[in-house]
């Protein structure tokens, strides 16, 4: 079924210990799209300027992507984030932020793109989240992500997405941030009270855990002995979780945690190699390769 | 087959936003006696003071828990630590430890404990560590656990314990810092290369993982909404591993497995209320009930 991501493309720079990267390919709209493209054909909302390179366009075509919801500013610059990672590299220290034409155009959602069934509404200002989540009436599931800054500043605005959406995904500091209560567990029940039936918390190298309908899933990450970049993982987890979910057109509890597993071998590659490195050349018989590894890794014998 | 805890026995005085409660019987020893006891008998090592109250005694020869171990010093005061948890409780702050005769005084080992098969030796100092375990000559499975004082500043003596042990048990932090690298599976499989076939890393409300003989195995935590005293929970999950894996007798990675599940289980009952408080009631029937729980909570359906 149809898949859209409504979200940022952005050029980053990125530093971690193993190396640097200059105006790389990224943001979350990027990193989802490229992601879920091995799963499903997937419909991308963004906004790029002049100076964004045709590489970059002709990359994410090649992966059937369909970008005419991907909007060129005449003039304008690409958003630009730069960051760096340090030691554990479990959370991203941002060095800067060019918000460019992300700041400043709310990118026109293409009409044939209005019966999208799957949704993704990547990280984005509330009230431009509420805008498009409004539209899709052909939705089934409609999964939001969000950031601290909308947790702490924009609670209104972020509350009235939260009525509309079917999932949303966070890390888990947000997730305790948006649920008041610093028991994540407890935290995400709160969350779900607020609107959203499902709600999916990531936790980086912790792995990922699923609060949906009064139950809970958890799984641990696959294990990395090396990661060279973490840019992009959340993004490829929910790439994984949506695609897989919009690939098979079922949403019940059961298919959510089947997605998971996906999600989480998607962005274990993802991390890998720098920005989308590692994607550019991932195939799906890599992901069904290391599917079946973290079966066999999750494999405890209690049944 | 025979269980021996070598460890500390304390008297406890913690503060947690649910709470206060006044030199309680505490200890590592304390806690994975009381724990292991539910699935085998357990023999225990330590000292206390003449301070040490009679009532504390009775508790844990009421768990069928062999005290020939158990050293009173005349005119000594026993080990107290004081503790408190704020926030999301991940760690605790140590306030004040007071070692009396802990710091004074290495327990014998009674001959007749001298054939254990299944032995825990709880954080200590390495050289007390060592002492013990280079008499345990029937051992089956002996495993340690350390502290960062012991890894930061005592490294050559913990090498000599890494180096005659089966296995070691710490938590994340710990693993990262003995290992010397950030990544917490690399770090696994470097402190695996100093002597230990199995690693075991206990990440509180992130589960556990375990590295052996050259394999991963991860767990999420048992969802908890509560969380009232983390105090124990460590010792309360290597003590619901090693008994289960001494009541079984037999140390193979599946049946690690199997033992990580009851750690987690008996851990999730501890942390629900101050000290070994809520492990007084704990019958094996309400064990098995959140086995079979946990099981269905990790069911997610890709085999």
């Amino acid at each position: 079924m149809s898949l859209l991501v409504v979200g940022s493309v952005a050029l980053d720079t990125i530093k971690t210990p193993f190396g640097e990267r200059r105006e790389i390919l990224g943001g979350a709209a990027s990193y989802f799209s490229v992601g879920a493209s091995l799963f499903t054909k997937v419909r991308l909302v963004g906004v790029i300027g002049e100076d964004f390179p045709a590489e970059h366009v002709e990359f994410l075509r090649s992966r059937n992507i369909d970008l005419s919801g991907l909007t060129r500013i005449g003039g304008g610059k690409t958003f630009r984030w730069s960051g760096r990672y340090v030691g554990r590299m479990d959370s991203a220290e941002t060095l800067e932020t060019q918000l460019n034409v992300l700041g400043e155009h709310r990118p026109p959602i293409p009409e044939n793109f209005l019966d999208s069934q799957f949704i993704l509404l990547a990280n984005d200002k509330p009230d431009n989240q509420l805008h498009v989540a409004e539209r899709m009436k052909s939705r089934k599931f409609m999964m939001m992500d969000t950031m601290n800054l909308w947790i702490d500043h924009f609670r209104d605005g972020l509350k009235r997405v939260l009525a509309v959406v079917d999932g949303i995904v966070l890390n888990d500091e947000e997730a305790r941030a948006l649920g008041g209560d610093s028991n994540l567990i407890a935290a995400m029940r709160k969350i779900s009270a607020m609107g959203p039936k499902t709600v999916l918390v990531k936790k980086g190298e912790h792995g990922s855990i699923i609060f949906s309908e009064g139950r809970y899933f958890a799984l641990p990450a696959y294990p990395l002995e090396s990661v060279r970049d973490p840019t992009g993982a959340g993004d490829t987890f929910a790439a994984g979780v949506m695609g897989y979910l919009a690939s098979t057109g079922e949403v019940t509890f059961a298919n959510l945690k089947l997605a998971m597993l996906y999600g989480t071998v998607l962005a274990s590659y993802n991390v890998e190699d720098f920005g989308l490195d590692r994607l550019r050349t991932l195939t799906r018989a890599d992901i069904d390769r290391r599917h079946a590894e973290f079966v066999e890794f999750l494999r405890h014998g209690s049944d």
